[in-house]
């Protein structure tokens, strides 16, 4: 395959490979040269023409995936309170497992303060103001009571992505349910019941198909 | 002054200057140039002998001032309960107003990803294993009362550190005061009142200083 004069579309194969990849090898287990010997005849230098690395492939691919998610995820949340908006929203984000089996594949990545320190800057953002939105629509619709929309936006993002999501390969099961009991008592006293039996049982199953593709 | 025998003496000599420096004008504002100016004949070449960069001086500078104060804090904690101790310590901590400002100092580190990253590892290394003894501590002489030990020391450093820190220069003293009235109805909601009127003020005296000095 040469070099076209359809960058996308050599760029779309290069991440479909990839993602493939991914998904089945992880991100750790996966090398530049793999995706090439996929790739039937694409030279190195066409995909560094492309992509700077193996992690801004990856970036790529978690963005592409993530983009198409959120959007039909949105569309599903129509017609529902605040407070089920961000419920559904949790819900259905543990439950997508490819994604979720993706993103924690980069165990190498995971661990690194760099990427802890982007997941930060992420959170705020986007997905502290997208669920600050959701938050005040709760308080204008009577389903959510606080007068602390951007903190419970803050307490939401940060819980998941910066307090939990990091510790998934170190914990037990037994050990993150013991978090998410701490994490059920937290919202709970903020007035933000979020977390109950089904939140805690999808959560579970998430960490389950993690650690069973992973390990 | 020319390379000594002394490189414990030499190293000692830059930092006391940086430190200076640092606190006087700000991490931001304070260049590799200035600290030489003010060592009396000292070349780049023996800084950089000792120190790989600006940012290398100042966390040697951080360590060594965060060193010596949490030990004399620590013996300030002798006789106290668990819970006492961990509230001291936060006290105290925020009341270490050049500690404080020194680090604060460094808007343009605190910004960056990288050191929100290192913040965290730092974080599940050193402070939250302290916290954790504290709360442990707490539990057996009865000022504590959790079934989440490690959660409360979590919840406690990452509150601080890695949630309400880096925002310090992005708030007004109005949004600082909200947010601690949501961390005391958080931390009262897991049954560890630690967060008080002292508590406030002694939080928002900090965040004057630092925003007098810093702009």
């Amino acid at each position: 395959m040469a070099r076209n004069k359809y960058p996308e579309e050599t760029e779309k194969k290069i991440l479909d490979v990839a993602e493939k990849l991914f998904l089945g090898n992880g991100y750790d287990h996966t090398t530049i040269q793999d995706i090439i010997d996929q790739l039937g005849g694409l030279t190195k230098g066409v995909i560094y023409h492309h992509f700077s690395s193996k992690k801004a492939i990856f970036d790529k691919v978690l963005e592409r995936k993530y983009g198409n998610e959120v959007s039909l995820r949105l569309d599903r949340l129509e017609g529902l309170t605040g407070f089920q908006k961000i419920r559904e929203l949790s819900l259905m984000t543990m439950r997508a497992t490819d994604h979720q089996m993706l993103a924690y594949s980069a165990r190498t990545l995971l661990s690194n303060p760099q990427m802890v320190g982007n997941q930060y800057k992420t959170a705020y953002e986007t997905a502290i103001p997208l669920m600050k939105d959701f938050v005040e629509e709760g308080i204008s619709d009577g389903s959510i009571i606080t007068e602390f929309p951007q903190e419970i936006a803050e307490l939401l993002v940060l819980s998941t992505n910066i307090w939990l999501a990091p510790l998934i390969y170190e914990l037990s099961k037994k050990e993150i349910l013991h978090k998410l009991l701490f994490f059920q008592q937290l919202y709970e006293g903020v007035n933000f019941p979020l977390i109950d039996d089904e939140y805690i049982g999808a959560c579970l199953m998430m960490y389950e198909v993690i650690q069973k593709k992973i390990n």
